[in-house]
């Protein structure tokens, strides 16, 4: 597929949004759908859809619309869901458990080869069919098995010198739980944070001001 | 605190994170700091740092820069974390048990009091000092204690027949951890989406297509 090479950030962070709304068309056996369909589901407009997809060649048929199975796969192709990049997970807490379920349940580009925890209370029990190792065995494993990504789900407190090591031991890739910034330290590496506690922060200001209007930019 | 009413979701966006940093700081005891290296620390730039502060009538001393546990203090005040809006949890898997503890070890302006969930082999037990209640208990629950507040972490199917039940028993905000779309359905409530599966896929596409370039807009 003919690929634009710039591609904006905010084209990219839309397409697994398109790709889940989709994946239900598909679902309730919905096989073709008008860029002004879709949009009109998912709170777009038109143009904005056909812009988006456009960057990657466009992929709809003048007056007949989208195929919803083919779109489906193409986006998931170009989101390399079938991709197993190898990824460990550290922290085996409750967050660390489900992330590992949603690596583990459905193709989404990433390969989850390795827990740890430093916690030997947990160490040996099995998440997902993987068993917790302990933090001590990171360095070795790494060695051995060469995962690209990590998943970040400890305290912020000791990241400076963790992420200092994995990104020696050739991790690129964070999907970042914790308050540690990562891209600031390493800016060669690729992060994608999730800052639960921001989110509810921004639900505690807009549920607390709700007379003020806020301004949708 | 003057308050300008039309304030950009971006910045309100932004708030959390000066929140965060400005902890941060005042964990390692720094007293003052000049918006140019606030800016340097958080890769933003100071007249960004002036603007920001600006729509909520500024903090900083001219020549001064800022008092650290001051501008703390004043953005917490802004984002309401000392409110306790009453919420309740649905799904107590995983990461209901994550977010109950999120929710309940630091102020963030919501206070959990209900924990539901349909798998009857856990309720009864305790999450972070919460009873899990059976959801048949769900609308009883909200008559007798007035939850303004809903955090959901389930299956996204069955979510038409419960957003519209939460909405009619008064719920207003919801923190959204299903790829149900909440606002298409209820356009007068606020809704914070966490949407964990668009955030690997994301990472999944930058990863697999780091020779692209990435335009950060």
């Amino acid at each position: 597929m003919e690929k634009n090479n710039e591609i904006s950030i905010s084209v990219i962070k839309r397409l697994p949004r398109y790709y889940r709304f989709l994946e239900s068309l598909k679902e309730n056996g919905i096989e073709k759908i008008s860029s002004k369909e879709l949009a009109n589901r998912m709170g777009l407009t038109a143009s904005q859809i056909r812009h988006d997809f456009n960057c990657f060649g466009g992929f709809g048929q003048q007056g007949y619309g989208y195929n919803v199975p083919d779109l489906y796969d193409k986006i998931g192709e170009i989101l390399c869901v079938n991709n197993k990049v190898k990824t460990i997970l550290i922290g085996a807490g409750n967050l660390g458990k489900a992330l590992s379920w949603k690596l583990s349940t459905r193709a989404n580009g990433f390969e989850l080869i390795g827990i740890f925890d430093k916690n030997e209370a947990i160490c040996g029990k099995m998440v997902h069919g993987l068993p917790v190792r302990h933090m001590d065995t990171l360095e070795n494993f790494c060695i051995d098995n060469s995962p690209v990504c990590a998943v970040l789900c400890i305290p912020s407190s000791d990241m400076t010198e963790l992420t200092k090591t994995l990104v020696k031991l050739g991790i690129t890739s964070f999907w970042n739980f914790t308050n540690y910034d990562i891209a600031m330290a390493h800016p060669g590496v690729l992060v994608e944070n999730v800052h639960l506690t921001d989110s509810i922060m921004t639900l505690s200001y807009l549920t607390s001001s709700k007379d003020n209007k806020i301004d949708n930019d």
